[in-house]
């Protein structure tokens, strides 16, 4: 059912998503879902709920540039690529207070999960001293999201990597 | 008419803003309207392009800091004042393309007129070497609108004004 949701969104939007529809597409009966899910937000919530259960983990690429850049050129990737998911669920999340949640309790776990990079730079020394790591992924993702998203203009993701890890040393 | 517009997208967002409600909110002419615009896209494009044409300046406060902390105030200010134009533009812009573009013009041109903080710091000393003005401006504002926009978790303006300064000198 959640891969429906998603199809939905991708292909179509946000005003695609109706239970309704999700029945149809995952081939579930519409009661069920109407059981499962009492609106659209609902369905969206845990379509990213879904998502922050994975095992994600952070890139090692053996330098805390490399670790940012390759953070950063996943963000691009998500927002860049043939499946809008992320675009189409961002999108959402201005109409749905429960997109919105679990897009922020998505993102504030994916930080979490990114503070080995501060260890483990702090470790090799390419830190000198410790740095909050989620004002750290702020930095370096930010830009790619605002320039991507918003501004709808190409955004560099190493170059706004380079640049975070950079300000830091 | 615009600010027609403007009323109807902060009081009850995108879906409220049709050719019908803002005659109506407005006193014009159905047909008048229609004239004009032929759809909700152009209108919303038309608010953006008349605030593109204000007199807006930077702000010029005698240190670098200083000057992006000012336009870091304005972007939160606009992002969590009363009156959420700006954030209800934005949220447009996922549905209206015409939104989008409006956006992206009006973000670049006010890019542009912040050029004069670049070489007012390195007339001042405060900055050793030239930098990409959207570069600066971009690496200032972006956390501000990815964390009160898209994460919805409350920013501090000044600190990211602040990173943003101490970077590039």
């Amino acid at each position: 059912m959640l891969a429906a949701v998603a199809d939905l969104l991708v292909e179509s939007g946000y005003d695609a998503v109706t239970v309704d529809a999700v029945a149809e597409r995952s081939g579930v009966h519409r009661a069920t879902v109407y059981r499962r899910w009492a609106d659209v937000g609902g369905l969206l919530a845990d379509v990213l709920a879904a998502a922050a259960t994975d095992d994600w983990q952070p890139p090692d690429t053996g330098t805390l540039r490399g670790d940012l850049r390759a953070v950063n050129r996943e963000v691009h990737a998500a927002l860049t690529g043939g499946s809008p998911i992320t675009t189409a669920l961002i999108a959402a999340s201005f109409r749905s207070p429960a997109a919105a949640d679990a897009l922020r309790v998505f993102w504030l776990d994916r930080f979490e999960r990114c503070a080995p990079i501060v260890t483990r730079a702090l470790d090799r020394g390419d830190l000198a001293a410790p740095v909050d790591h989620r004002e750290l992924l702020v930095a370096a993702t930010a830009p790619v999201y605002f320039e991507e998203l918003l501004l709808r203009h190409p955004s560099d993701p190493d170059r706004w990597a380079d640049l975070a890890a950079d300000h830091v040393r």
